[in-house]
């Protein structure tokens, strides 16, 4: 639809001037009004309307600066401002293929309550994943003292092939379904804007709002746990692809005709590098791993590799080696600043072994330049689900900001 | 460096805005001010102003809209603005294994000369590539009947690693030297500024500036001839990776300690698929071939597989296959609108026949939605020449741009 001219025109760049700023904050933590105009590159008489916008809106709050710290030869502000904790309040919800993850994030980032349920079963029809979700946030929310209204929006993260944009679920390796429109199915049981994307995309964002890639506009998040996901942070936004579901990284084909891929499909990553891949390998080492869980028998195998048993090592071996070439397609493709590993099962170091990132250093292009950053960051399961909760926070910010320009106007 | 604020931005603004409202002419080729208004999102009152400006530079000229084709009854405007092909001229060099091509663009992007050179070796220094791009743009110009300070840029193509904001040649198949600093050397001897390039980033530039990128913000093309390549457009933008030197698409490894790669690895899609990968194997299949060029080499193997020899035909059905296998990466990846199939080499139509795209189809993550369209575009070797003298022309449109704020100020 076209916008009709001047007036939406003049209130898009308002919109997107504000965005710019509450952005600079949050990315600072603390910061000056001089400073944010330096950042913006906005003139100081355009940061301190916007700013004062915000403060009346309640999005962000003045703070002294520390008169000990503070630089008083060149003249700084007494002042800084930072974002309002208490603005709002959201939700993250991770459903994986046990349990799900609850975190209760306020406004600055700061995840107040967690709370972990495990999954009644672990594939769940549209109407039964909605229950679960229901469920789930009112147990977190009860049992941090608040209620489901005291928030401001949902943000849900699903493994599987999900249009972000529509919140419409492709597929998911969680649900009995396919072609769930999740998002409406949610928003018509919980009175809150709900937020839907894939679970690697989520830790990217969580990875750029809160982690290592704060200071990146381009980064790579590779997460591995039941399956292998990627996250591509090209120019500060999320690139989702055209039908709202690129990075499909765990399903790029690594060798014609080869292993068995959970897809149905053959020779994909994933089926060298999941869980799933490297367990269909461990009873051929041990024969006690009949009844154990998979964590039980992923860690035995670990250890036995640890120790030197040699079939062990050579499962894990297999996996890096294959990871290794994944990782290397990656650097080849999008060239991208850093690379950031994350999740639960890089405790297992195989994946980032050093001698796995040689292998991947040698399947690159060669050129006389340093390579992309690998980090690796573990932290573990609340991770997905800040990462729901970051989510929804980008997109309560925006309706925030957005009514700003409603309230101006009526 | 931190921009002085105000000032500066005011005119990054007007100039983003002329550069807008330049692109949504080149697009429509012919169009009136108010649909500018339209496509821009730009107040009328802002492209009258603008287009104001393009008019006084010279770069776009007014015509009459034909009374007969005219709609009067919506009182459509008997006026509308195109590119002036006479504002500037600009050349494109594309240097590949053996030969250059040079063409001549005008402003409208109408290629008025065209020119090739033989290489004289298959590998220059750099000193020498210098001279062999400045004799082959004289010679170029002269037969054309001008001169090179007739000119307004030069595009220069080169296959390899390019980082192209710095005009830097990381490593090409053309050139015995590893980082060589081409720009600067070029501007040293050609008085033009000089804009290079990876040849596959040419050719997605003149896709998108007049083939069948023209319509689309984000798709892919490949490039096949004496090597893959890929040139990738997000967002209107050639997506060139932290180094200036992604889509490495010909390299990304398609089978662990797979074929040898003229780049020294194993297993790169390129082994499988390029030129050399399809003769190296040649030889088996008739005896005949031993002292015919490449070409003929390959043409007569495509003519024997074509007339039914199993060796023939098995040969590009792994070529084919591998490429299927790598355009489904590139899919399950990107999620791209468009993937555009762009160069000679698209003759040999095992690589684009239907049975390689169901392959595709089949290896690519299922879902309910239409998959990419992918677009075969055969335009022989002049398009590479095509793209450098468009990478040119988008260079050449910047500097004017910025030369009308430089007029005002001073």
């Amino acid at each position: 639809m076209a916008k009709s001219d001047k007036t939406s025109s003049a209130t898009d760049q308002r919109e997107s001037g504000r965005l710019q700023v509450i952005s600079a904050i949050r990315k600072a933590e603390e910061i000056a009004r001089i400073d944010i105009a330096k950042i913006t590159d906005f003139s100081p008489a355009t940061v301190t309307s916007i700013t004062s916008e915000l403060l009346s809106a309640g999005l962000i709050e003045e703070v002294a600066v520390d008169e000990a710290t503070r630089d008083t030869k060149r003249g700084r502000p007494r002042v800084a401002l930072k974002i309002r904790g208490a603005a709002h309040w959201v939700a993250g919800i991770k459903v994986s293929n046990k349990t799900a993850t609850v975190a209760l994030m306020d406004f600055e980032g700061h995840t107040f309550a967690e709370f972990e349920t495990p999954l009644p079963k672990s594939q769940l029809s549209g109407e039964d994943m909605v229950d679960f979700i229901l469920h789930s946030l009112e147990t977190a929310t009860s049992e941090a003292g608040i209620s489901i209204s005291d928030l401001s929006g949902l943000g849900v993260g699903v493994a599987g092939i999900i249009d972000a944009l529509r919140g419409f679920v492709y597929w998911s390796p969680s649900m009995t379904e396919r072609n769930v429109d999740l998002r409406d199915m949610l928003e018509n049981v919980i009175p809150l804007p709900v937020f839907i994307d894939n679970d690697a995309n989520l830790v990217a964002k969580a990875e750029q709002l809160f982690g290592m890639g704060k200071s990146h506009r381009d980064f790579i998040v590779v997460t591995i746990e039941h399956g292998v996901g990627m996250g591509i942070v090209i120019d500060g936004q999320i690139y989702r692809g055209t039908r709202g579901c690129g990075a499909e990284f765990g399903h790029t084909k690594v060798h014609l005709n080869g292993a068995l891929c959970r897809c149905g499909q053959r020779g994909c990553l994933e089926a060298y590098v999941a869980d799933y891949a490297v367990l269909r390998e461990a009873s051929i080492v041990a024969s006690s791993m009949g009844d154990e869980t998979s964590e039980k028998k992923l860690e035995e195998l670990f250890n036995a590799a640890k120790a030197g048993d040699p079939l062990a090592k050579s499962i894990f071996q297999r996996a890096g080696t294959m990871f290794a070439m994944g990782l290397a397609n990656i650097v080849n493709i999008f060239d991208p600043e850093l690379i950031i590993l994350s999740g639960e099962r890089m405790q297992f170091d195989y994946l980032y072994a050093d001698e796995v990132l040689e292998v991947m250093k040698k399947s690159v292009v060669q050129i006389d330049a340093p390579l992309p950053q690998v980090k690796i960051h573990k932290w573990g399961d609340l991770m997905w689900a800040k990462g729901a909760a970051a989510y929804a926070m980008e997109g309560v910010t925006e309706h925030a900001i957005r009514k700003i320009s409603q309230d101006a106007q009526s």
